[in-house]
């Protein structure tokens, strides 16, 4: 069961299938960021061998996601688009807890969770409702994979912060659907 | 053949191999920082599916090599130590010229072509020299990547600025000669 604590308006799904290109564009830039922060996330935590050995494998499948959706956007003739940022997960980063310790990187990859089980959840919805019978496909391969990255990131999360972790999460996935809500239904995912 | 103007000073593999365990834990973090250096020029160059493309294989190798690293680091009951930093690197991604257009990029394609140049070589070194069969195979198979690490980004650099490119080149291989000589030997990789 997801982490989430709302549903994305049935309404999203028809914005990310009317402009596709820029759906897929955006997929593909939230695949390339995800390698970067897993990347970071190594770098700072060097003393801590199964996060490190864990987040290495998990920026190996974004970049296997990212260059399947570059294969479709190419298949489609669309480049891929300059990165506008995103919104979105700028504001859950804001949530992060700031001063020392494991506290910090326990809501870092909290945060990372809810990002990974919402693209899943919209993922889920594009491998119901995508024209194309291959998207469709990709998708749903895709979403099982995001859905492994969110358990690895709670994973690591409560090994880190035991139950303290769990009762935060609860606290940061209320404050993932505010946000959710507060943000504009756009062809992007999220 | 290399482009490289240089060779290794002789005493070096000497060094790296007095201090394995550092040596392995420099090389896991170079792979690391090449993973953040391609995934780097893909997000500020949208805009070229082919270097997108190829640069991203290219990180996905490098994850590949950074596990394999730390696997040996592991085997041998050693831990990844912090990143101290490159002052190899930084020297070189000084030559870097300023100016916008395609310039800066070329010069740091071949900035980045010399680094997996001079790698290659020392893991060549290194595949000679390292006491063990398991990790001299390693190095053996790990310099092949990076020979091919350097070919790529010599080739995207040409086809990016043509025959000035290649006298670019000529002028950078001088000088990272110069900053590898005035380096005092390390057990790292560079």
């Amino acid at each position: 069961m997801s982490i989430l604590r709302s549903a994305t308006d049935p309404a999203w799904v028809e914005v990310a299938l009317s402009d596709l290109d820029a759906t897929l564009g955006d997929h593909a830039h939230c695949e390339k960021k995800a390698v970067a922060t897993a990347v970071k996330l190594v770098a700072d935590h060097p003393d801590r061998p199964v996060l490190v050995r864990r987040l290495a494998r998990l920026a190996q499948e974004e970049l296997t996601h990212f260059l399947a959706v570059l294969g479709e956007l190419q298949r489609r003739g669309a480049q891929l688009p300059r990165d506008g940022g995103d919104p979105y997960v700028q504001a859950l980063i804001k949530l992060v807890g700031g001063g020392g310790g494991a506290g910090r990187l326990v809501d870092q990859l909290l945060v990372f969770a809810l990002v990974e089980a919402r693209s899943c959840e919209r993922m889920l919805l594009l491998g119901e409702r995508l024209p194309d019978a291959r998207l469709r496909e990709l998708y749903q391969r895709l979403a099982q994979s995001e859905a492994g990255h969110e358990t690895l990131f709670v994973e690591l999360a409560v090994e880190l912060g035991g139950e303290a972790a769990r009762a935060r999460l609860a606290v940061l996935a209320e404050a993932e659907a505010l946000i959710v809500a507060a943000l504009p239904l756009l062809p992007r995912m999220h």
